[in-house]
Order: structure tokens, then C-alpha cells, then sequence
């Protein structure tokens, strides 16, 4: 799939220049963070009384390619609240979800404080939650969420998982219904007003402070016995330590 | 206020050992990020067909003092897509909207991949929203979101605004009905029948990988003329990369 379809939920209603349905874009953003956020609509605690606010949950994820259909992605869910949503998403039409995720990449400044802005890549996905029951699905899930949050860390850590954990977990399969991503990056901004102003450019400092998520060294625990930091984590902590910084910086200037 | 109600809608159901409603953790973590997602229910399209899916918008955000209430706080909203709220926050009772924000402070890897987790903070905010009207409240929102970009901006940029960027403004003030904070911090705690086995923890690293916002120099825009970064920026940049740090290196060992 190379675009998901338009949609009423998905059409950009402002910044449409900044929107897109490109997969392969909405698929980096999710990449680019181990957290989404996910909302939905609560059933309602009695017929009179329809539910007002959406609830939101942080959630851990990963993308994985489709069980039934593998060149499709679903986004795997395991999180701190499951037991709840794990029975709101155990009917066979699953839960309608919706999944947010964005990563700042630059604060934007602009000669008027109305023209600053933030570089930023956004996905939002529209989908349905399920609760995985298949035994082979869940290990499949779990080794993609480690894996996500480090990768090779599954096959460098204690597996098989016993059965009681692997009855314990509850994982979520969200089927992607709609998708988009908002995405700005570049430099700064300012009105044709402002910028005739010499007195205004002479006092006013322009520009893009890039920012990225860095990883610091890793910190042993008080069980660790193997010493250093060994090096399929630190060579992906500098790895992507390097990468992020060269996206935010690369993107503080106009292309 | 020095706690937030516990509600239907903010009583912690898993990790409840998490959970807090301290207002001021939950504010200091509104401001350690100026993005939000805000999600609200949005309006049927037809008697027969209720929404399914919320609607979320990632957004900036600022906290201020509420203008009726001075010791309360109230969170403005500035975005991407003011059009669309704008007219559903325009009704006398406002839009009841549901905001979370999550920093990622650390990576936390155990023996067994079921017992990994994230150091995290996470506020999650049930309120409602309405279009600012007034004036005043819209100059004061917009220094207090400018000035959360970043500290002192708003008086070293171009002000006052112009009557036509003021009437072009969309902000929303969140009144603040109910909110709770979820937070991990530590390092990584393994089951005792993995500490037990000598094989796993010589072979399998634990710790943890701290994470933070790292803000970087300031790239000047092709219109700046005023040459290098201003000490008010470089010393915030300065000052948050080194408190940030600081905050997920701590959080990664127990206390």
C-alpha cells in the first residue's frame, strides 16, 4: 500500500500543504517513537448519559506486517492500562481507535511571535483494536515491541517466555482503517511587513533551534552482571543519536 | 490547588502505585513539553450514525493562570487546525476535550523482555475548551504560548501584534475539570526466578537507557540579521539540555 485513502476523518481541514496519506511516511513516524497515544470513546454508563470525553492512554507500540494479509502493516498495542481496554477490545468487531504520535523536531522562530512555529512530523491513525489470543501472535507481538524499543534486545534477553507470562500479557491488534501525517519542516517564516522593518530585523534574531531525542549512556542496574554496556545497545544509541540529530538539523533550513 | 478531584474518568485502573493527582506534577509536566494532543468526540454527522473514533489534533500549548480564578490554572491551546474547533469550542457550554501529554525519560531493560518498561511521565486532562473572545485574554495567551516556546521571546520578538494577526488568531482556553499523572522512574526490576538463574544475568545486560530532549545550536534563518544566537536563547538551550539530562539520569536507578 502506498497511500491510505482520503477520508471525512483523515481530509486535512487547515495546512492542507502540510498533510499527507503517503504510508511509507505515517509508517517513519511511528518507527521514530516507541509511545503513541491512543483514544477512545467510553461505552456509556447508562442510556441518558452518552459519553462527553474521549479517554487517552500513552501506550507502548510497534508496527508489524499484517498476519492475515502481510503487505499490510497493524500497529501492535501493550500498555500500562490494558486490563480495561482488554475487555472493551475482546468483541468481534474489536474497539474503534484512534492513535497519535508526534516527535518535535525544531522550534520555529519568526520575526512576529505569530509567525513562529515548530517543526514536527505527525501521524494519526484511525483503526479498530482487537485482543490477540493466537499463542504464536502474542510472541510474534512481544518480540516486535522489544525489539522496537531496542532492537535485537529480544534474542539478547531471557526468552522463551514462560507460559504464565505469555497468559499475563494482553496485546492489542490495531487494524489501520485511515491514516495521515502532518509534517513541517524548515526554516523560519516572517511577514513582507516585518521583513522591511530594518529596526525589527536589526533587533530580532531568526532562525530554528533544532531539537531530537538523545540517549544517553546506559545506567547498569544493581542485578547487572555483565559489565559494560554491551555493543548492539551502544551502537545503537550512538547510531541513532547521530541519525536524529542530522533530521532536526538538516531540517531547520529551507530545502 | 494542590490536588485534582479523582473522577469516573481519572481513577487509575492498572499501576495504580502510578497514578497521582498532585497538580503540581501534573502541571510540571505540561511544562516540560509544548505539545499536547487533544482529543474530543466529534459531532454526529447523522441522527442514525454516532461518531465511532475520536478526533485528535497534536497541538502547543501553554499553562496560565486562569483569568476568573488566579489560583486555578487554565492550559491555551494554539494549533494547526483552528478552523474545525474554532466553531465547535464557539457554543456557550464549549467542547469537552481530553489532553495528554507523555515525555519519554528512559528505556528500561530487564532479563525477561515481559518485565522491560519505559521510564515515562505522562499527564492525561479532561476539560473543556472554549474560543477565546476577548481582547486581552488573546494578548495574554499568546505571550504566555510564545513565551513557552521559548523563555523571554515574546518581548525580544516583534510586539505588539497587529489588529489583523490578533482577529486572524484562533486560541481556546481549557478549563480544567478533572487531570491525573502517570510516572515510572527507576531502574529495571527482573522476576526472582530470573535473578535466580545465574545463566540469564551473566548473559543478559540490565539497566537502563535514559532518554531527554536535547535542544541544539541555533540555525540562523537566510533573513536574520542579527548574527549569533541571543544569550536569552543559547542560555535556556544551555540550562534545559543539562536540567533534562540530569532529570533522566537520576530517574534511571531506584531511590
Amino acid at each position: 500500500m502506498a497511500t491510505y485513502p482520503v477520508t471525512e476523518q483523515t481530509k486535512a481541514n487547515r495546512y492542507a500543504e502540510r498533510a499527507s496519506y503517503d504510508a511509507p511516511l505515517i509508517h517513519s513516524i511511528l518507527l521514530a517513537s516507541p509511545l503513541t497515544h491512543v483514544s477512545f470513546i467510553p461505552p456509556s454508563t447508562s442510556p441518558d448519559s452518552p459519553p462527553t470525553h474521549p479517554s487517552t492512554l500513552p501506550m507502548l507500540t510497534a508496527l508489524a506486517p499484517s498476519p492475515s494479509s502481510p503487505s499490510e502493516k497493524v500497529i501492535y498495542l501493550h500498555g500500562s492500562s490494558l486490563s480495561r481496554l482488554t475487555k472493551l477490545c475482546s468483541t468481534p468487531s474489536g474497539l474503534p481507535v484512534t492513535l497519535s504520535t508526534t516527535l518535535l523536531d525544531g522550534y520555529v522562530l519568526a520575526l512576529s511571535p505569530f509567525s513562529h512555529s515548530v517543526n514536527y512530523r505527525s501521524a494519526v491513525i484511525f483503526g479498530r483494536a482487537h485482543l490477540v489470543t493466537s499463542r504464536e501472535e502474542i510472541l510474534a507481538a512481544m518480540e516486535a515491541i522489544t525489539n522496537r524499543l531496542v532492537p535485537s534486545r529480544w534474542e539478547n534477553s531471557r526468552v522463551p517466555p514462560t507460559e504464565s507470562e505469555i497468559k499475563a500479557t494482553g496485546v492489542l491488534r490495531v487494524e489501520i482503517e485511515g491514516a495521515s501525517a502532518k509534517v513541517r519542516r524548515g526554516g523560519a517564516h516572517s511577514e513582507r511587513r516585518d521583513l522591511k522593518d530594518e529596526g525589527v530585523r536589526g533587533r530580532v534574531w531568526t532562525g530554528v533551534v533544532p531539537v531530537w531525542e538523545e540517549m544517553g549512556q546506559g545506567v547498569e542496574g544493581g542485578d547487572n552482571e555483565v559489565g559494560d554496556v554491551p555493543g548492539y545497545i551502544e551502537g545503537w544509541v550512538r547510531g541513532e543519536n547521530g541519525r536524529r540529530r542530522a533530521w532536526a538539523e538538516e531540517g531547520a533550513v529551507d530545502e
